[in-house]
């Protein structure tokens, strides 16, 4: 159905008040788009909401039909401010049902914890249609409707999450990266790094500018899907800083 | 104008491939929303967003009119992946300038480094009918343009741009918070906690769990406009904790 490259894309919501009041770094931001590369699938927009039903179901319509996949994190925990089930619910227009696994896998986990309470059943609830993603660190599994896979915000019970998921998602050849590090102000050569951009198509060179003991310097990231392109890209980059004069480190410094 | 108990927002859009490929943790969300806080202003909403004309266009026209503020990080350098200046321009529907005093800054910084090139003139781009936000840190200014701010990526550059900017917003009274620590899974209190969010109407209470020592706990973080609504608020959560029988710490755990 779908042309061999085809870039598989996707889109990432992050929930939480805690992340747009500062008060916590994000983590699952880097982690997510990590593992997203190793599955050949892009993450093309992130976008971070706060526990307010109507700012998720936007976000949540937006991002689903625009790219592949979209995956979201945080808010399904036991209590008031965890409204995203609620939310991607009535994004999609189905209602929310307490799925039977998730309840039976909740009753276990809490037998010997104090037993199933009104908060730990908010747990098991999903919008109607979804499959389960296993958790194995806490009880609350997460959830997969479709393309939507919703997830703690917990940055370990995503990981564990995303573990589960690992290769379960259709995806195209991972973007690859090669890094050439430069004791170099970038400013000194960008007409170099636009030229080798431009002469190798299926290639992007980012530069990263660092200041660190008492000098300047970058480091230029390649990516391609294709090692071939990669390689030769690598190699007129590398050509181009030392007919500048320049020294560079292959893996970056 | 405005009512003196406006609540003033503002949206961010992190522009960059490496925040989307995983390669770079972000650390910006954080401090501008720290900073926001600081002076009135509630962070609603970030976008990351790829180093691609049309994806940062689509972004700055959706959030410079919902929220009062407008914030990019990323994408101001030298080089030929720094687009944002173009990007914003064609937003704005404005043509790219330069910047005499900025032009002037540049010649000054690169005096002793090498002369101004092609590469570092272009970190004199504006949009037309911007002024600089001043950058102690190295040679490129950031831009004002009415409610929009055009800052570095580099975490430390963006924070002394923040740091020039600091008072010169107009914002409303800042969200503060009282955070009350409690070793117990919050789902044994989801229900308490629900109640009293409930019962004092200007606050928010956000639970956010921990697993520590063998440990589970949460921290409960309240927070309101309102230092006194704030006061009655945890007064009421830390006599609902102790009446079911957990000690709790006031600044949290």
């Amino acid at each position: 159905m779908t042309s061999p490259d085809k870039i598989w894309t996707a889109g990432l919501i992050v929930i939480g008040d805690e992340i747009l009041s500062g008060r916590t770094q994000d983590k699952n931001i880097a982690q997510v788009a990590s593992w997203l590369q190793v599955q050949g699938i892009r993450l093309a927009e992130v976008r971070v909401v706060p526990d307010v039903e109507a700012r998720i179901v936007e976000a949540v319509n937006a991002l689903r039909v625009a790219y592949d996949y979209l995956f979201t994190t945080g808010g399904i925990g036991p209590t008031h401010d965890d409204i995203t089930v609620d939310a991607v619910a009535a994004a999609l227009g189905v209602p929310v049902v307490i799925h039977p696994e998730a309840r039976a896998l909740l009753e276990r986990y809490y037998a010997t914890r104090g037993g199933l309470n009104e908060g730990r059943l908010r747990m098991a609830r999903v919008p109607e249609g979804s499959e389960l993603i296993p958790n194995r660190m806490s009880g609350a599994p997460g959830i997969r409707r479709g393309n939507l896979f919703v997830m703690a915000g917990v940055p370990h019970i995503t990981a564990g999450m995303l573990d589960a998921l690992t290769g379960q998602l259709e995806g195209g050849a991972p973007l690859i990266s090669e890094t050439i590090g430069c004791w170099v102000a970038e400013s000194e050569v960008a007409e170099l790094l636009a030229r080798v951009e431009a002469a190798h198509e299926s290639c992007q060179i980012g530069s990263y500018p660092f200041f660190r003991e008492g000098r300047v310097g970058a480091n230029f990231v390649v990516r391609s899907v294709s090692a071939d392109d990669l390689a030769n890209c690598c190699k007129a980059l590398g050509d181009g800083l030392a007919a500048l004069g320049y020294d560079f480190t292959p893996g970056g410094i």
